[in-house]
């Protein structure tokens, strides 16, 4: 049996060859194996992408929290149900690399660890090198995100649960702030074991949301649906690109950290 | 000429063999073929490294911040230069995939990009899977996220900069806080053409103040040098693990956001 290299690299290559055939002899000329060590052979973005149900995606991203945390969580839960669907080039991805975002990276309470791998996620299905092709993957990112500050969660509840977990609205997509907000509505501590269920439940719901976006864009309906409030825009229209200040930029719910209303302003 | 499974793995699969050999003729039996379909093919972390020069990755970061933004330029100069380094396998891994992370994820301005790709490789290099092990990897981000918040950037100068570049204190790690403290201090606007370049420098400080700690790791000779200040370890004494009031979590400069001395804090 003889195959092209350009078959090998379409299907991904060794793996997709490991999954389809029994006994195995490859031939391939000596340029085209040697042209096979650089940079050439990696499949870049966007990945193939097949639509997943939403609800097996988060029981995974769930159990992946209590595996390797949040971060790990949600990208890995996407990433193993391509593996089942597709393939070869999912076959490829050390899924373990994405732990270094647990507890907003490495603990350090920054970004969301569900929300930062989840985004990793979008950009290798619906992403694209060329700065144009990019706005596709970052619409879809920044509706998963605003819809994460503004949603009362988690969204998804596991069939199995350690604790029931009561909901909260984070109006932050930064790990502590998401924290402090539902340890207050919760009255439960930071590192109690139910806000460690109440985070394996929230990877479960960003994984789900971020399915329901990747189907919706592989049928052509995503559209998003939640925007930045008045208040971040009235911020915004002296603050960010064009304006007259232009001394930040940003599409963060800004009151999350600042102030809320536009009457709470320092004088100017 | 045969290669067993077993080698074909190890050396991170057909990239290698191509990587090494000429004229190439593959045989595996059927079960083991077979076998490469799943994820048992996946070469999780951490992976395999070889000191690196850091002004070299630096270099290749500033130049790939204009290619694919901060979070691409300082993941994928670490990896390109393993790539050339060690080959397998870090010819597989698809870094257009972490231009999400540009602008503090899509735009939105958390994390900043360049901390979040160098991180991603941080873990991919140094971490693992089991909960203790991760220990190593956290401490090295950690140390790079501390000294980013404490140290004036940018820390690298390209030879051939489009401008010059005015230092500032970022005192945080989130892109939009650091942009804002670089604009007071520059007097420069935040999408200005000064402003993108001054973030191509900074991926290349960051991507080079990596290469210097995972050397320093591959030596055995790192050492965390950046400590949260004595400000934020007292607003860690009550609010954060093990306290009294325990209701958040975090290893970020509190004062970049919040009030600065423990003198400002709301009354209690």
């Amino acid at each position: 049996m003889k195959i092209s290299r350009r078959g090998l690299l379409r299907d991904g290559g060794v793996f997709l060859v490991g999954a389809t055939v029994g006994g195995l002899s490859l031939s391939l000329p000596s340029n085209s194996v040697q042209a096979s060590a650089g940079k050439q052979d990696v499949i870049e973005v966007p990945w193939p992408y097949k639509k997943l149900n939403p609800e097996a995606v988060a029981e995974n991203a769930y159990h992946g929290y209590y595996k390797g945390a949040c971060c790990y969580g949600s990208f890995n839960s996407i990433i193993e149900e391509l593996r089942k669907e597709i393939g070869a080039p999912y076959a490829m991805i050390p899924t373990s690399m994405m732990i270094f975002g647990e507890g907003g990276i490495a603990g350090i309470s920054s970004t969301c660890g569900a929300l930062n791998g989840a985004a990793a996620a979008i950009f290798l299905i619906t992403g694209n090198i060329e700065k144009e092709k990019r706005k596709v993957a970052f619409s879809i990112i920044r509706e998963l995100f605003h819809w994460y500050e503004q949603t009362p969660m988690p969204y998804y509840r596991p069939p199995k649960p350690k604790y029931e977990i009561i909901k909260s609205i984070s109006h932050s997509t930064l790990c502590h702030a998401s924290v402090s907000n539902w340890c207050k509505t919760a009255k439960l501590k930071a590192f109690s074991k139910e806000r460690s269920e109440r985070c394996g439940w929230l990877t479960g719901s960003v994984a789900k949301y971020t399915v329901e976006l990747l189907n919706a864009n592989a049928e052509g309906n995503f559209k998003a649906i939640h925007k930045l409030s008045k208040d971040v825009e009235s911020c915004r229209s002296c603050h960010d690109e064009g304006s007259a200040l232009e001394n930040t930029r940003g599409m963060m719910d800004c009151g999350g950290c600042h102030f809320r209303a536009p009457s709470q302003h320092p004088k100017t």
